[in-house]
């Protein structure tokens, strides 16, 4: 456990010599399976894996939940112990933001759509953390959820354009045993809302049986997707979305594999949930 | 002398396991005696030297002289035979910036003034490839120039807010014998307007007379700094600042070290320069 970012480089440094690869699994704290899951695959493909912990005040807009998102270090510590991480690096704010700091690292293109839409300063904030996260630990790859595909989506982007030295997983979503997607943001839901919020889930599985069955058209499958929301009186529909992965583009045909992206507020939460969508093989 | 970035990096990861410091100086190119000791003061302290040569359009706004900037490999490879670098970085724009690049690196604060109010877009261009050869490069020290002093500022405040983990060093001007700060913009003066040029650094001197005559006052300095361009019908001023460095503030009475800055035109050349002014110290 190490909070200052001078003991964590002096710690990694001494790792590096003696040549070990670093992992980096960033999070927020408040750490579920999904999380969990990051680690697991950071354990198994580097020597040192180390997992940050740091609720970032810079991608949470003036009225978001900020001041209550869930922290429970104490919990985080006792999971992180079960899987095996090596280092948590759980930095103060002005660890992270001394006073003065004004540098700020943005992806155009990627960043103005979607979850962008509601929260205009979210993904600046996101990938101006996640830069320093890299710069602190240097790390040979570093793992994120599929869970926030968009988010993943410019990281991989800003990555690649700045020429970053690191390889970037993306591993896949974990849901509770009914298909919800695991997230801190869960631990909000009354039951009532609970059992409303499989609406999101249940909406990416109508669109892929809308493929199996052969439909590609993407207005019929989203015209679908915003049918089973109004069945749920709790959820409120922010978008759903198909899209071609790397450029978020909707598209109008299934012909390749695309990406379903639903939000939604249900009660005072907003949630969000990804499925990849693969069209079947044609026989010719 | 390499051209990939696929290439640079074995390379360099070659002489990092070997226990090698390695030393950056990014450079345009049309290399002068300001950029060679900048390449000596990188080999006094580092193992392996690395200089980029890159023109960078991003830095460029339309209009500005990206296309007609001097090119001038063979003899700046040349030139940097004589001081013993080792590398010589020099990629493609491709290279550096493949189709779809839109990521890039602000330091909001430093970048609006002085030099930002005429190329609103510069520093952004500046940060941004610095950020990517730094993660090219992955230097332990990098060396600038102070001739860029607001360029210098920007690059020391986005190390420091992005946690890049290497050293910054800004090593002095280098003039010419009869005072001009070398630049690689001087070879566009005609003979005319390189005597007119000198109006840069007299205004300079001026200030540092002024200041060993005890007088503290910034708005007295300012008005006979750009009195002294009023005698020189070829030079036209954009500014003349005394500021605090960290800050890029103008000062109203010289009480610690200020950064005098001046920027004018000679002809269509825009030319920049500085010195520090410190008070004599005050006997009590």
């Amino acid at each position: 456990m190490i909070s200052t970012i001078a003991e964590l480089r002096s710690f990694l440094a001494k790792a590096r010599s003696e040549g070990k690869q670093i992992g980096l699994v960033p999070t927020m704290g408040a750490l579920h399976k999904g999380h969990l899951s990051l680690v697991e695959a950071c354990r198994e493909e580097c020597d040192l894996s180390v997992v940050s912990i740091f609720v970032n005040p810079t991608q949470f807009a003036p009225g978001e939940d900020f001041e209550k998102y869930p922290r429970t270090l104490d919990s985080d510590r006792e999971k992180l112990a079960t899987v095996e991480a090596d280092v948590i690096f759980a930095p103060s704010t002005e660890e992270v933001y001394p006073p003065g700091s004004s540098t700020t690292v943005h992806v155009a293109g990627l960043t103005e759509r979607w979850e962008g839409a509601t929260r205009p300063t979210h993904f600046d904030g996101v990938t101006t953390v996640v830069m320093k996260l890299f710069q602190m630990v240097q790390p040979d790859r570093a793992y994120f959820g599929q869970k926030d595909f968009q988010q993943a989506q410019i990281l991989l982007k800003m990555v690649r354009d700045l020429n970053l030295p690191l390889q970037m997983r993306i591993c896949p979503i974990v849901r509770e045993a009914d298909g919800l997607a695991m997230s801190s943001r869960n631990a909000y839901l009354s039951t009532e809302e609970r059992r409303a919020s499989l609406v999101l889930y249940k909406s990416l599985q109508l669109a892929e049986r809308f493929l199996a069955e052969g439909i590609l058209d993407a207005d019929r499958i989203r015209l679908a997707m915003e049918a089973e929301f109004s069945s749920e009186p709790l959820a409120k529909l922010d978008y759903v979305a198909l899209l071609e992965a790397e450029t978020l583009n909707e598209v109008d045909e299934i012909q390749s594999p695309v990406i379903a992206l639903v939000a939604a507020w249900v009660g005072k939460t907003r949630l969000i949930d990804n499925l990849w969508l693969r069209p079947a093989p044609t026989t010719s």
